[in-house]
């Protein structure tokens, strides 16, 4: 039996279930692992692992730039990468609403492939949940992931102090920015693009290169650069002190937000990152990024200070400070 | 402030959901890896690993015998159980509809860390989404965790052969009927209580006993006991030969599943594994998983044939075999 929507019974665990995963699926994904049909995947490693995961409830699953599948493997990616290891496997886990459309299930699943694909992580074990129409929205995902910690990474919050330079890989406000354009129905002379993507490559360009010069690293997104920072300066009782005029964000998404009345510093970013590095390396950690394809606008935009500790301050051109608190409310809902 | 009730906010990763976890979620777990507040856990892992995901989108959230944060963690615990492994970290990731009621998300919360206590594993990582009202369903909890290999397992579906012996460790078919219950309204002289438990004692005294006599390990969950041997049928291309009168079902269940016109070998477990044993050591298994308080209830439930490969078959008193395929469309929705 051919089916155009996902119904209750592909959930159920029998026959459709099965279909399902055997003409799809397993097909799609070819992972060795997941063939063995197993409730889950064995496999050796060694040594110290880093373990993520994260649920993608975005909305709408199709954007400008991506879909739910891309986001959802770079997602999970940039976290393991962000702990200064290397991604190796994840496991994907689907909730999806009864009567969504198989075509569109199939081009996510593309999505999901291609982003694995890229970055050469293995698809080790799944799920498939389906609940009733009214119940989810189209398709939630998880996925989990496991890294192997690259050998020079040092990667501590503690080790954070007075000095040290904070670099953002790329413009900021980018996804939430393409996303809440969808949503608003607004247009620009050329459609603003998610910036999802995975930045493994360039930050084990870094940890290679810098070791443990490298104190951290975060990608800002849900909340922004602005709750990160904050997380970081209530975390380690330090100050942080931004400089207005170096933070990259490209004109239109700057439109954007004024438009909307939305400050860039809060909204999500899925294809940058935040280094905290030591400040005698900063200007040769810009010089590396800057030989990538999506580091080619990173920039030095502040500083750690010993004073005000637990506090985030942005400088302007006068001189002035504003201080920039954690994100109160919700600002973007379902933006990953 | 203080709420009663999840809203928007919480998933916004700003100040409500730093509050939200600060003030409940890692208090509760005591997690060390959680406390970092980084994107992933770190921890050292050596040598064979399992790794398994399970998304839960039960309904109702609370039951008879359990909720849905309990049944998270003994779910995954128990598949990583199934493939021979000791639990050690799992991740927690919860999408909340907006307006769930606080209390009950506690509830939940602390069904979690009890079942994590139970069996000793820690919640290494985690994430929170919130959706609005009418486009989730309370709440659905992503569990996915990681194992260390048992020194003795050696569990794969190709060691299985003819003469092989399938026995289950308990009773059939009582979670999805403890459920069904409270969904059809139906009053027994005492509840139908799920028997959502965490499997891997059981499985552990096993392998050390046994080692690769045990073959293959599986919890009958979505789809029961009729689709696990289905597909391990057609995987191995063998034949599966039940016997009728040696299947451990309790009074009330049968009765409510002769009341709904189920088949219980198609109804949901939770708190029961088949174990495909080598025929030599079948006895001794039966013997040492009565020592359990779970296993008294065990049974050899059947044979592994070479003939009809493919196919599961039930013998009846009179030598009569009917086939039992694999379940065709939905029976039980929302049952895990």
């Amino acid at each position: 039996m051919d089916f155009k929507v996902i119904t209750m019974g592909h959930g159920s665990g029998g026959k459709l279930t099965n279909d399902l995963l055997d003409k799809g699926v397993f097909n799609l994904f070819e992972s060795k692992t997941l063939q063995k049909r197993h409730d889950g995947a064995v496999f050796n490693i060694d040594g110290k692992i880093a373990f993520t995961t994260d649920s993608f409830v975005i909305n709408p699953i199709f954007f400008p730039g991506g879909n739910i599948g891309e986001l959802a493997v770079n997602g999970t990616v940039n976290d393991i990468a962000m702990c200064g290891a290397i991604p190796k496997y994840i496991s994907l886990s689907l909730i999806i609403e009864e009567g969504m459309i198989f075509e569109d299930l199939w081009e996510i699943l593309a999505g999901v492939k291609i982003a694995t694909e890229n970055v050469n992580v293995e698809i080790a074990t799944g799920d498939t949940k389906v609940v009733e129409k009214g119940k989810g929205d189209k398709i939630f995902i998880n996925t989990t992931g496991i890294g192997v910690m690259h050998p020079k990474a040092n990667i501590d919050m503690d080790r954070i102090k007075s000095d040290d330079v904070i670099i953002v890989s790329g413009p900021l406000a980018t996804h939430g920015m393409a996303i809440m354009s969808v949503r608003e129905g607004l247009t620009f002379e050329s459609d603003i693009i998610s910036d999802t993507r995975p930045l493994n490559e360039m930050v084990f360009s870094l940890l290679e290169k810098f070791g443990d010069d490298i104190k951290l690293l975060r990608d800002p997104t849900r909340g922004g650069v602005a709750t990160v920072l904050n997380e970081i300066a209530l975390g380690c009782k330090v100050g942080v002190e931004l400089v207005e005029s170096t933070l990259p964000i490209e004109t239109q998404v700057k439109a954007a937000c004024e438009m909307l009345g939305l400050d860039p510093l809060y909204v999500a970013n899925e294809g940058i990152f935040l280094a905290i590095v030591n400040k005698g390396v900063a200007t040769e950690v810009i010089y590396e990024l800057r030989s990538f394809e999506f580091g080619t606008k990173s920039k030095i935009i502040g500083t750690i200070k010993g004073e005000f500790p637990g506090k985030v301050f942005v400088k302007n051109k006068m001189g002035g400070r504003r201080v920039v608190g954690m994100m109160a409310g919700e600002q973007l809902p379902r933006i990953c």
